[in-house]
């Protein structure tokens, strides 16, 4: 199988972490042992966590000796693990490849670097996706190369660059997706996904946000309380998009503790703030902020008997994740104008 | 990786030709060498063509010895490509594993029995989705497993039974599936995928079926040709579900040659033939026969300011496959009462 086989397996992994590694990029990483077996597809999960390829070099170890299984437990975190792995990998990963969404990084953060520990793998080559660009992870294929590892760059590169989107997005200030959830027949399933999966991962998101947007008229009428207690205590701050002020102070949302409500009729105070999420129905979408990067698509499996959200507007299907019976959809606007 | 990961990939493989094989079962068939490399992940076609295991068995082969190629391509049918194999593939998948979809086969057909390919190779391991019940093809399991290799059976097995559905209909006399183009929020598009890969899917899918139902109010209003010009020059019988038998004439379907045109008031004679396409809109979707196996919904990537196509039913997606810019969803309808 090609570099690109490998590398999809990565990107696919990344994307189940999609977003949730907050403000960190997405990332995926597959290891092949010398012989080209699959020893790992592993992910960056969470900020502060470990990176991609700390966690695949983890399970290759441990896939070639699962007597490791025990001592890896016992880090308390990523600097640990890192250092755990570098006094005791055998050799083992010894003319290994790595494949990897992203150029590895090569500086000292939460976590030292990518990079070093490829090196002190004596991995024998590394396929990458993206490169990094930034000010103080990149330099880490330049590293490699320098150290006798051959290095591939841009491979499937358009895919990883997408995978990328929110992480550039996060870094040059605003990355801003809507929220939905559509039947099979296009009928907006009114704010309450059927499938606990995809509302635990929508908690999931609402726990991540700097602020969450929800229309005056949602508030008004299906009374939520937007918080995000199937995943976690932390609640997102509100902005309710309304021309109005004046809302029923008993509806929920107002009352959960630790969290701002804003009641505004401008979306510009949204795009400032870093992460932001827009739950909406098809007036929303219908005229949707040309700001707004993504669309989150639930879908659930049922065709429903009711009208559909009405309008013109085409999508790039991103990715798709499966939660259970139903889908998640990761969709950009495309211009109706140049792609149709 | 476990058994799953590599019987998984060969599963989405077979979904690559599913239905498209008929009146075989759609197959895949995954080989990793010795060392647990990945050497070939390969399907069943066509029938007449190689079965999974020849396929997959030759790129494994032309992994490992390229040269391979050349003399591999002077096979003019399956039987020959066998025979080519069984002389020229110098111990190369010794110890190799094998992940099957479906036992394989232990009958000579069309093409000789799968079973004994695999034995030649000096396979090590033979990893089994669904087993062969057939009264002609089964034994394949035993065979192998009464030559010393080491036979894994019912692997994925739900998904592998799903992916065997349609042949198992066959077999026993009818399978109907019934095929439906929406936008992404719900509207039929009536009869016209803007997609070029799944309109000559569609077209595939036309050139193969025994007889295509299609409902007189779309004959009427649409006027369609109903042929397989983008795949090929065989033009489906058709039966015309209608109370009234007074058509114009004019209305293309009725001027394609060797074609026979059935017009009906009931779908009995439908499920009489063997595989059974039904085109439809929303009516003929709502009013389902329960006689009605799968539903092939082909989804476009845009929203339309139309109506959607308005009813209750839940569906089990069985597999997403992607076309271009779109995808087509292979579902089955779930009892609301039981599921939901």
């Amino acid at each position: 199988m090609g570099d690109e086989f490998y590398l999809s397996l990565a990107i696919d992994k990344a994307w189940d972490c999609q977003l949730l590694t907050y403000p960190n990029p997405a990332v995926g990483a597959v290891i092949l042992d010398e012989n080209g077996q699959i020893l790992s597809i592993a992910n960056h999960q969470m900020s502060g966590f470990p990176h991609a390829e700390l966690n695949a070099t983890k399970e290759a170890l441990e896939a070639k000796n699962s007597s490791l299984k025990e001592l890896f437990a016992t880090a308390k975190n990523a600097n640990e693990l890192y250092n755990l792995i570098i006094k005791n990998h055998q050799n083992l990963l010894k003319n290994s490849t790595y494949y990897v969404t992203l150029e590895p990084c090569a500086h000292q953060g939460k976590t030292p670097p990518c990079a070093n520990l490829i090196l002190a793998m004596g991995a024998k080559r590394v396929v990458i996706g993206s490169r990094d660009y930034g000010k103080h992870a990149r330099g880490g294929a330049d590293l490699l190369a320098q150290n006798g590892i051959e290095v591939k760059l841009d491979v499937c590169k358009a895919r990883c660059d997408e995978l990328l989107e929110p992480f550039l997005r996060w870094q040059s200030g605003n990355f801003t997706f809507f929220k939905i959830a559509l039947s099979q027949n296009g009928v907006a399933t009114g704010g309450v996904i059927s499938n606990l999966a995809s509302r635990t991962h929508t908690h999931h998101l609402r726990s991540l946000v700097d602020l969450m947007v929800i229309g005056g008229a949602t508030v008004r009428i299906d009374r939520p309380t937007l918080d995000a207690r199937l995943f976690s205590k932390k609640s997102p701050d509100i902005l309710i998009y309304s021309s109005y002020a004046n809302f029923d102070p008993k509806i929920s949302l107002f009352n959960i503790p630790n969290r701002e409500v804003i009641i505004s009729n401008s979306l510009d105070l949204a795009f400032k703030k870093r992460f932001v999420m827009i739950e909406g129905g098809e007036n929303f979408l219908r005229n949707l902020d040309s700001r707004v990067d993504w669309i989150l698509i639930y879908r659930s499996n049922e065709f429903k008997s009711a009208n559909n959200i009405n309008l013109d507007m085409k999508v790039k299907i991103l990715h798709r994740s499966t939660f259970g019976d139903g889908e998640l959809l990761w969709c950009k606007r495309v211009d109706m104008g140049v792609n149709s």
